[in-house]
C-alpha cells in the first residue's frame, strides 16, 4: 500500500457529504423550476462518440478525454450537454414537436494539465429551447436562468449579453476580414483590453473609425451600441431592435438593473450565431453559467431550426453560495445482545415518524467519543430496556 | 450528415424524459431510506486510477474502460462504487470515526463488446457499512436494501443468501485444491448445475462423500446446511451458527418467506469474505441488486477493518417496476404580440400555484395538432386577453 491509493486524477473531486447534501439541494430545487416552466428532464451516455459529440461541442480538441472503444472507434466523456440534447432532439422521436424544451442535471468533462486547476469534472444544470427562432425564447431560457439562480439564493446577480451575429457584422464594417475578426473576438473572449489596444494599431482599421473601434469593450447598455449600427445594413437595423426589445421584455421578468449589453461580449463556445450570455455573483469574476442562441447546430444532425440554452456551473453555485452548516437531527441508538429487541423497535418507531436513526451495536464502536459527537442524540439499548 | 451522427456508443443509452422521470423519482425515494438509516449520501469521480480502483474492484480487465491521462498514467471509468467508497473511508477525514455509514447513487461503466447486449453504463444506489464485523451490521443493510425494494413497489420480491467463506471450508473438506475449488465456484456463479455434475466426475471427491458433494446446489433453509457442516471445525460451528442467527434477525425484519439460503451461491465480485447475496423480482432472472461482506478490500488502503454493503441496479429496477404512464398537469399558453403581457402574467400566476406551465409563442409552433396534444390544457392568449 502506498500513499497513491488515495490519490484521484488530475481535477478530480470526491464530494464529502457535506457538498453532496448541498448539491442534492441545489439539484432538487434548480430541476423543480425547469420542469414547472414545462421542460422534460433527460439523460444523455456519458460516453459519445468522438466523430459526432467531440467535434461538434466546440470544447478544444486537448481538453477531451479521449479512449477507443473495442472496435477502435474514438469515443469521448461529454464535454457539454448541448452537443448531446442536439442530437436526441434531431432524434424521430421529438422532430415532430417542435417547439420543444429539454432539461438536464448532468456531469460533464474537461481534461486538465496542471495539479490544483480546474476541476476536470463538474455538474451543469440547464435547458434547450429548440425549434424556436423568436426572440421570446431567448427571454424565456435567460428568465428561467434568472429565476433559478434567484430561487438558489444568489443575491446581487448580474448578467451580461452581447451577440455573437451583430458583433461579427459590425468587425466586418470596420474592414476586417474574418482572420482579423476572429483575432479581435479571441481578445474580447479573454476579456483582454490591453491585447486589444496593441492589435488594433495592426489592424486596417480607417483612421476616422479609429476611436470608434477602441471603444468597442465600453458599451453597457443597448442605447450604447448605437453608434455602431449600420442604418444601411438592414440586418444590423433588425438586430439592434431585437436587443431593444429583450431589454425591454428581460427588465419586465426582474433582470432591469442586472443587465449589461456588452457589444464586445464572445463567448469561447464558437456554435454559438446569436443572442450569447453570462451570469456572475456580486464580486465573482467566474461565470455561474453561460448560453446563447445556435442556430446552425441542429443542421449537423440534419435538422434546420433555431435553439437556445443556457447551462449552470454547479460547482460555482457551490463555492459562491453561503455553506448551510445547520446539523440536521440525528438519533443514535446503541444496542447490545440483550437490548437488540427494544432497539430495532424504537428505531422503526422514529423512523415511521420520518427521524433520521443510526442503529448500531455498541461493541463495534471503537471510539465511543469520537463515534457520538457525530449524532444530535445518543439512546442507549439499556435504557429503553429499563424504562 | 451521416445516420452515424445518431449513433451512440456501444452500450450507451439516453434517458427520455419519461425514463428519466421514473428515475428521479426511484433515485429521490431510496436515498431518503438510506439517509434516514443514518447513511451519508457522497459521490466520487468518475475517472479514478486503474492502478487504484481498477484493479480492486474485480471487475475483469476486458470490462474496464480504460484511457491514458496527460501524464500518461492510465485511468478507468469508475466499474463499482464499493471500492471508490472504500478509498474514501480509509482516508484520514473518516477513519477516526468507525463504523461509517455511507451511501450513493451513481452511474458505474462496463465496457460490452457485443451490440443489443448488456449496458456499458448503468445506475446503482447502495450503501457501505464499514468498520464493522458484528452480524448485525449484516442484518442491517440487507434489510435496508429489502425496505427499499418493498418502497419502490416490488412485489414478492426474493433474496439468495450464501457465505463465501464458509463455502470455501465446505470444499476443502470435500478434498479440492485452490484451484479445483475455484472452478467449482465458477459453475456456482454460473448457476450451470449440468457443469458442476460434469465436473464432479473428474474431481478427486473421496467415493463416499460424491452424493453429498453433487447435492451442494440444492439446499435452500440455513437447516438445509447442516450435513455439510464439520462437527470439528471451529470456524464452520461459529459461522453455521451466524447464519442461524441471520436468519432469525431477517425473519423479524419481514423477510421471511423471501429468503433461500444457499450453499453453493457465489459471487462473480471476487472480493467478498463472508455474506454475499442478491435480491430478485418473482418471474425475473436477473437480480436486482447484491451485496456481501468484505473484510479484506480495506487493507489494500491500510485499513484493517470489517465492511458490509449493496448496491441496487436502477436499469432493473425501472425495467421490473410497472410503468407510471399517468399524464401529469401541464398547461399550455399559446401568445401572439399582443397577448404577450397577459400570457406571461397567466404564467406566473398559475406557476405560483406550483402549476406547470409553458408559455408559447404561437407562431413559432410547426403543427399545432402535435404540439398541443402534449398539454393537458390548453389557453390562448387571445382568450386570456379578452376575457
Amino acid at each position: 500500500m502506498t500513499i497513491e491509493m488515495f490519490e484521484k486524477p488530475l481535477g478530480m473531486r470526491d464530494d464529502f457529504p457535506s457538498i453532496a447534501k448541498q448539491k442534492a439541494r441545489l439539484r432538487k430545487r434548480g430541476t423543480e423550476l425547469i420542469e414547472r416552466a414545462g421542460y422534460e428532464l433527460l439523460q444523455t451516455p456519458t460516453l459519445e462518440y468522438y466523430e459526432t459529440i467531440g467535434k461538434i461541442s466546440a470544447i478544444s480538441d486537448d481538453a477531451l478525454f479521449k479512449l477507443l472503444d473495442s472496435q477502435g472507434k474514438t469515443l469521448v466523456l461529454r464535454p457539454d450537454m448541448t452537443s448531446p440534447i442536439a442530437r436526441v432532439a434531431a432524434s424521430k422521436l421529438l422532430r415532430e414537436k417542435m417547439p420543444i424544451r429539454l432539461g438536464y442535471y448532468s456531469n460533464v468533462f474537461r481534461a486538465q494539465k496542471r495539479e490544483g486547476g480546474r476541476p476536470a469534472e463538474f455538474e451543469q444544470m440547464g435547458v434547450e429551447l429548440i425549434g424556436d427562432s423568436s426572440l421570446y425564447a431567448d427571454a424565456e431560457v435567460i428568465s428561467l436562468a434568472w429565476d433559478i439562480l434567484q430561487e438558489l439564493g444568489i443575491r446581487s446577480g448580474r448578467i451580461v449579453i452581447g451577440h455573437a451575429r451583430l458583433l461579427e457584422l459590425v468587425l466586418a464594417d470596420f474592414g476586417l476580414n474574418a482572420a482579423q475578426s476572429e483575432n479581435v473576438q479571441e481578445l474580447f473572449v479573454a476579456k483582454n483590453g490591453v491585447g486589444f489596444e496593441q492589435l488594433a494599431q495592426q489592424l486596417p482599421v480607417p483612421e476616422h473609425k479609429q476611436a470608434s473601434f477602441r471603444k468597442l469593450m465600453q458599451a453597457t447598455t443597448v442605447a450604447d451600441w448605437k453608434p455602431w449600427i449600420n442604418e444601411n445594413n438592414k440586418e444590423q437595423q433588425k438586430l439592434y431592435k431585437d436587443m431593444e426589445r429583450l431589454e425591454k421584455l428581460l427588465g419586465k421578468n426582474g433582470l432591469g438593473d442586472a443587465m449589461t449589453f456588452d457589444l464586445s461580449f464572445s463567448s469561447h463556445m464558437t456554435y454559438y450565431t446569436g443572442l450569447v450570455f453570462e451570469f456572475y455573483a456580486a464580486g465573482s469574476g467566474f461565470p455561474l453559467g453561460s448560453g446563447g442562441r445556435y442556430d446552425g447546430l441542429l443542421e449537423q444532425f440534419g435538422l434546420q431550426v433555431g435553439a437556445t440554452g443556457f447551462g449552470l456551473r454547479v460547482d460555482r453555485l457551490i463555492e459562491t453560495l453561503p455553506i448551510e452548516e445547520t446539523q440536521e437531527p440525528h438519533t443514535l441508538i446503541l444496542f447490545e445482545e440483550q437490548s437488540e429487541q427494544t432497539a430495532f423497535d424504537k428505531a422503526q418507531q422514529l423512523r415511521t415518524q420520518g427521524k433520521r436513526v443510526t442503529l448500531q451495536y455498541a461493541p463495534a464502536v471503537k471510539a465511543y467519543e469520537q463515534f457520538t459527537a457525530l449524532f444530535t442524540e445518543v439512546i442507549r439499548g439499556e435504557e429503553l430496556r429499563n424504562g
